[in-house]
């Protein structure tokens, strides 16, 4: 049988290897790092994600949700703290629904483990992928520890080796294939809410709390050991911003003044300032995702996009998905379910980088509009009242497998419809009389 | 005196390099390809390109525009031909104004001549860029033919080593370096109309002929030695398209039906449909442009664009022209002429892309429509009465300095106008009248 290789094996590689071994291919997994596999569980206090519906749906197919269900913290909605110090909630959807807070080691170390426990899946660490010759389909990985190259023939490449992927930078280099790489005049530093000497969590573990603020924002999502993995989001230049928050004194004087409620919950924040990185945020698109039937680029490497959706690694999961899917329907016809994959995925990843990039928007600023507030109210009981008709568009991209770019499209007709429902007069006063309800059904 | 090296020696490298050594520096030059100075003048079969003032303008500054207006051909206007045979003229500016027909192989030539004719300057052929270190700004060229490897200490790079750029590769890897290359869904292939027997030309040389025919368009351009070059631009795809033209039949009874005219002017039209290659055409965008005060990337290096406006060797030599104003403007101080480089080329650089691409439309489809061809009898006259008021887009890009970006967003407000103009009741009739006239005055 030929081998199949998956190079990379973060969130997306290790998923597609699991479901390449749940179909009974032989894989090799080559992976740039060293094998996080034998790390202790330190409660995940690196980067936190947000999993949702089309990530479960994955784990489901892989038949590994129940023990991720175990690592995950649910969030029904958002804590919006303003700059007085009060806290409100919005829930995302409605009764049980939720997005769950989840530690990327973790996941990644869990799908590893089981991807693992199939026989027919190899694992190849601290192996970076130097080329690729799409004309034999090798490729080669030169080994970090002993500087040793390997040349690897393989009937297929799964591509999952992530935003700045090596498999893709080979692509790149052939006639007509497009490629865009733009960064964000935005940045993220990465800082902490330690847990209580308890272990129990300073703040409320089951929301997604925000300290929105205009032009940037601050937010925090809960892990397991009782601690809050912070993020501010900020310009990287400008008047106020990384470069401009140069002493510790600036640092805890901006604090103080525009986050004053977070502030005492982080008693290491000049430490944690100065030594985490300031990392930049890249949005990737190319087309096609396919290189024939032999090469595929699936997550980071095909749509790396901005994380104000919480939407990057569901995107990435629901392409394995898909991927099984049209396994499913075109069985070994590999040339139709790669050329499908690209013609399906590629439409869905342009519109969630774009929903992406105008959450940022919508996090950052709206959330503490007054306007903007009532605008979800009136959404939220036009949905209540009518679900077959009114999804609202959060609710479609998180809680639904309604295809990203049909969400965009529909997003958008709702905003139209939405926006004149707004200049209505009294609009505040009527908001849920049944004048405007029978409005907004009208125009659908 | 430390060296600078420009990375390219073609059309942009050669012209920056001559400019560099007018300026004193010890400048070396790396080409990839072979040392083209000795090819025997053949009188330009290649690729023929329209130099207009943007060109000549740093031609000038150079020293070396006589020469090339030697061995250019005045193309006065557009000679439309239509499928029923008749040809309509339409010129480009006003008077004497015109863009000049000239072969791509012959410039470079010249250009590398003029700047060998500088004692300070050197040049190194069969030399491919491998690599550049940004730390110690050394770059690394393997000479195609012994294989040997260079590492070349540099105080600048100045990268004009065209849409694929070696050097730009590496920039591509900086955090926050934003890159695109896209690809049109239409390609291109040089065919030839070959001169008389007596070395005249089979149809007017001084102008550029168009077969505009919707979704495609075949062009032509006169050469020195009486013939023209020729160029199909078409679908690579879909039911008329390179694709679909697959038998010399077809290729044949495609143009006897869609270019009747040009046809007999073709006698070997399906040797040369076969021989020469299908190409695409690619759109670059990349900012910044400079990398601190040590690299510069130049012409299709930083911005390549589709060739529908006559505009990316001008863009490019706009590049050097403006590097020139800016190194008068601040000497030595690298650090701002780079960084003004980037800030003022590049939204000129976007807005000619833009423009360009615009362009395809007008020539492929709109120069054979009769509304179209009474907008610019209206936008004409106007400009013949109000020549400090109303400046054509056309003749702003081609026949002005006004930087592109200003180009595009005067010709914008232009465009609005013409709009409102062209919905007037009878305008086909009151076209010329006072009122008018008026009206669009008026509006600007």
């Amino acid at each position: 049988m030929e081998k199949i290789i998956v190079a990379g094996a973060g969130l997306v590689g290790s998923l597609q290897a699991l479901l390449l071994a749940k179909k009974g291919h032989k894989v090799d997994v080559y992976e740039r790092r060293s094998d996080i596999r034998s790390n202790e569980f330190v409660g995940g206090r690196s980067i936190n994600l947000a999993l949702s519906t089309r990530g479960w749906k994955a784990l489901e197919i892989a038949g590994i949700a129940d023990e991720i269900r175990d690592i995950s913290i649910p969030m029904y909605g958002r804590k919006i703290h303003a700059v007085n110090g009060d806290i409100s909630f919005q829930s995302y959807g409605k009764d049980e629904e939720a997005i769950y807070s989840v530690s990327r080691g973790e996941l990644n170390r869990q799908l590893l483990l089981k991807a693992a426990s199939y026989p027919n899946v190899g694992f190849y660490f601290d192996e970076r992928c130097v080329d690729v010759d799409i004309n034999t389909n090798e490729a080669a990985f030169q080994n970090s520890i002993t500087g040793e190259v390997s040349i690897v023939k393989a009937k297929q490449i799964y591509a999952t080796d992530g935003a700045f992927s090596a498999v893709r930078g080979r692509l790149q280099r052939l006639d007509r294939f497009d490629f865009s790489q733009t960064y964000m005049t935005h940045g993220y530093k990465e800082l902490i809410i330690p847990a209580n000497a308890d272990g129990t969590h300073k703040i409320d573990k089951n929301a997604l709390h925000i300290w929105p603020r205009g032009q940037f924002m601050l937010i925090a999502l809960a892990n397991l050991d009782g601690s809050f993995t912070v993020t501010l989001f900020f310009p990287f230049e400008g008047p106020t911003s990384f470069e401009s928050l140069n002493t510790n004194d600036k640092i805890r004087d901006f604090f103080k003044e525009t986050f004053p409620d977070a502030l005492p919950l982080m008693p290491t924040l000049i430490e944690d300032y100065h030594e985490n990185p300031t990392s930049s945020l890249c949005i990737i698109r190319c087309n096609p995702w396919n290189y024939q039937d032999k090469i595929l680029l699936m997550g980071d490497a095909a749509h790396a996009i901005v994380p104000f959706y919480g939407q990057g690694m569901n995107a990435g999961f629901e392409d394995c998905s898909e991927w099984w899917r049209l396994v499913e329907e075109y069985g070994q016809d590999w040339s139709t379910v790669f050329a499908e994959f690209t013609r399906i995925r590629k439409p869905n990843g342009d519109a969630i980088a774009d929903l992406a990039l105008k959450n940022y928007i919508e996090m950052r600023d709206l959330v503490g509009d007054e306007k903007f507030l009532l605008r979800k109210k009136i959404e939220k009981r036009i949905y209540e009242k009518h679900p077959h008709k009114w999804v609202p568009l959060y609710s479609m991209v998180t809680f639904s497998h309604t295809p990203y770019a049909d969400a965009l499209v529909i997003g958008k007709k709702q905003e139209a419809i939405m926006d004149r429902v707004m200049e209505l007069e009294n609009i505040a006063q009527i908001w849920d009389s049944e004048e405007v309800e029978q409005q907004i059904i009208a125009q659908l």
